[in-house]
């Protein structure tokens, strides 16, 4: 397949790696060149423009950091839909707010475009390793349509349902996680105050109600868990900045319908208050320092 | 063996069954006459106070709804402390504070007795079926000493640490447990309103990040999962005012050793204004209905 | 003065007026003609579109309910930066966020016009009274220029410093509204609960450290202040949609300065849960039902 | 009159000397017996007991960091309530929960005494001035009995209800000023970040809906009230272990009428997060460094 990639960094330059190795043709554009440099020796066509990237192509993927990128690339004088193809099928792989979603649906609708949002989950990791999981919003069509292209990528492709789930399942997914974390966090702290061995407790944890992947595959406390990140100084990982904007998402989209999000709303400012103190490039598991301190 | 056991509540009483079949010899009380008069169709001999249900035992367990009633059957004239041999196992499987099980193992100690907190999770199902959890504070010597009788009451009986530490495991399990469940309920109820499928959204939330006991299992979204009591109107379970208990014992126990706790204080906020509505008794993952009203 | 006001709403129109009363000559527009159509009979002249309205004005004044729609009035070829003569000043008077006011400024800037933000409180009793109090932001000599007309619609005209710190001052001073709204709503029902006289604990907190506004002019417990609108079921006041959108710009500003804001995102939540229940458009003060119930 | 007086701390102290200067005779006791030696040059007699301290008393006043020192101080084998004589009324000024309160009441009122609540506001600058405001909680009659004694150390003799009302009052005001102190702290801080002048975004607050005590005359960010603790580096004043004392009296409070109380609860854990990282001994007011860092 021809295809138009929008947006290299870490995430998205990975992602056009193993779409190459896959034997799709990539004509990859940045708005830093040097990105786009790299993926020339693999492979990769470096355009001049989103438009250029995607004058002939038969699938676009945009992969950029927030709703208004999105929204330039696709709009603007040498964007996507200056020059994409009618019914060539548009794959926003970045994670936005849902409602920026039915926006840039409806736009690329009047060109005769379908805009599936198909945000992911394995991070850097998972970008380079080929495993992301995609959380794909559009009709089952539009699903067939972009799920061989996302296998090139990824492992799980997982059909949300229509335009802007694919959104929601990742946002509310964070939610949860980011409130999770926060809340091992509490617990792993608060029992090393009261004298309990923390590799006990975890492991008692694991294997009782409050189970759940920040306790057993992520655990904040340094020791417990060789592989992740609070076993290497919260190097790596999924950054708290990053942590922030998604549960920035999940309040807003929140307040969109009109619910209020307690828990969400506090686990934001812990994870704010962690990045007000410089921290904001550590891992999210990091927010036990707001309990443990620095120890 | 001999054993004399104080407290036959929803607890209690299906705990000295299962020690009765198991081929023990239980010498039982309860404040309530009634409670008692249950077990002795069932092999239980009926005492008259604490201290002639513990005259001749070789074991004591006490299964109480707080600190204080512990306190209570421990020191009062007729109580435990005043006719237990010297050299018997006192194990208290009350969820209690970490601070008062050292008072009491103090206590003990000073009559020659060993005092082990021995907390359980797996509730009144658990109890029936013999296959509750127990959370071990004690040495290595008390543990070898209780397990044996503690086996005849649940499955998995964990070693914790020393003196106190059973109830520390007990109370982080269930911090966590309360914090995850309205992390839980906030983000289906908000997937909901934002439109995804909540079976689908609880089933991509079950293969990532956001995994946890509180959606795979218990998912408090009613229908998710057959089993749990979010698909029977939030009877039975696990009710709200029980993890109210357990939030307070965890954020005072934050309070005595000067951390802050802040995820667990806004989710007993949450669980509190669930029972100060009147829904006390209905199984904790009705929090859900703070997001979505009573439909 | 030829003043061209745009946005004829609760708060637009009664300042019209009183602009119209002090003899400046208003041409006024709203997308609602009937807006329009009440403000003629007192004097105004209705214009055609916001171009018209500010094409021979000396003074631009906006009175809009978000940054989207001052964005829109500003910037539409039929908008006032397509008809205004340069040197002429904007002023605006709706509550909007600082760094939009920024992007305002220097679009009229570069058509040789000044904006200058001059949000309000004092709500729709204050705007016809014409003793609403202007939060101004911009050069003293912009405040020199600006402050003879809003006095003609208000008593305090304060200048808060450089262009958009109108705009903090306003969402900074409903930040602390809001918190200690909610604060004394807590402690009222806490204390009606725990058998004091409401009236008594008022009285005693107004002269004691917790004394402010929302305890001693605008109590939220029924009876105790007479005029406040706790007194009369929360009708009238300052509506809890419109606590909710200043609370939502603070926790967004907050955000902005990558600061934590507790208390400020907690309190939200609180309004949100009562908007949530249909209760939006009641005083923000019916808080207190959050506790009290619907007593 | 002659009175007995136990706890002779940084309040108990100068309290004493106010009832030495309007010629009260005062049997003074405190478990630590410099205490006593500096009032004995003042003309308080050391008692070697609280039972001596009141063998012949007319008032007993209590002033005691905690219910649980009250508690022994009334019940113990040489405490107040072994040796004072029938009719004597109590007077407990120490700041404690109000159901200890009627406990302490029924205990004396068995021996035949009155026990009355009366904590104070006013800190150590109030008790040295005897210029302390007492919440007195008890009937009519006993609030005419103790008026006139307490006006020898109090400006402000408030009568707030029956037994237990004036913890009540002290209690709720005190959770209405933790609360305001911390939304203030955080729109100083905000408005700082936010590029306002701290000096015109307070002055705008004090005249506006913002306006409290903790803003108008305690306000957090240095320099802006001169007196405040805020600007002579947070020393003296009322400390934050304190104010984290009496907000978990109020959560407790809430706790024990079945009452949510989410701004209180966090409020709390703010206080905590200060105490942990060893600033519990600096005003309250401090808590604006978790928004500000140090500077």
């Amino acid at each position: 397949m021809k295809i138009g990639f929008i947006g290299l960094g870490n995430m998205g330059a990975p992602m056009v790696r193993n779409l190459l190795k896959a034997g799709h043709a990539v004509s990859a554009f940045d708005v830093n060149p040097a990105a786009m440099g790299a993926l020339v020796a693999d492979g990769a066509n470096a355009a001049a423009s989103p438009a250029a990237a995607v004058a002939d192509a038969e699938y676009v993927i945009t992969m950029l950091p927030a709703a208004a990128h999105v929204h330039a690339v696709l709009t603007a004088d040498d964007g996507v839909l200056a020059s994409v193809a009618s019914g060539v099928t548009i794959i926003d792989s970045s994670t936005i707010d849902p409602a920026s979603v039915k926006t840039f649906a409806a736009l690329a609708a009047a060109r005769g475009n379908a805009f599936v949002d198909a945000p992911v989950s394995g991070g850097t990791g998972g970008a380079a390793a080929g495993t992301l999981t995609f959380m794909v919003g559009g009709s089952a069509l539009q699903y067939d349509r972009v799920k061989p292209v996302l296998s090139a990528m990824g492992k799980n492709i997982v059909h949300c349902g229509d335009t802007g789930t694919g959104q929601v399942a990742k946002i509310c997914n964070n939610l949860v996680l980011g409130i999770a974390m926060a809340g091992v966090a509490e617990a792993m702290s608060l029992g090393e105050a009261l004298g309990i061995d923390p590799h006990v407790l975890a492991k008692i944890m694991n294997t009782s109600t409050a189970r759940c992947w920040s306790s057993d595959t992520y655990n904040p406390f340094p020791g417990v868990i060789e592989t992740a990140p609070s076993s290497r100084g919260y190097a790596g990982g999924f950054g708290t900045d990053l942590m922030l904007k998604d549960l920035g998402l999940a309040t807003d989209a929140a307040k969109s319908v009109h619910q209020p999000a307690f828990m969400g709303a506090l686990a934001q400012q812990l994870y704010q208050a962690m990045s007000s103190r410089g921290d904001g490039r550590l891992d999210f598991s990091a927010v036990i320092k707001l309990y443990r301190g620095d120890r």
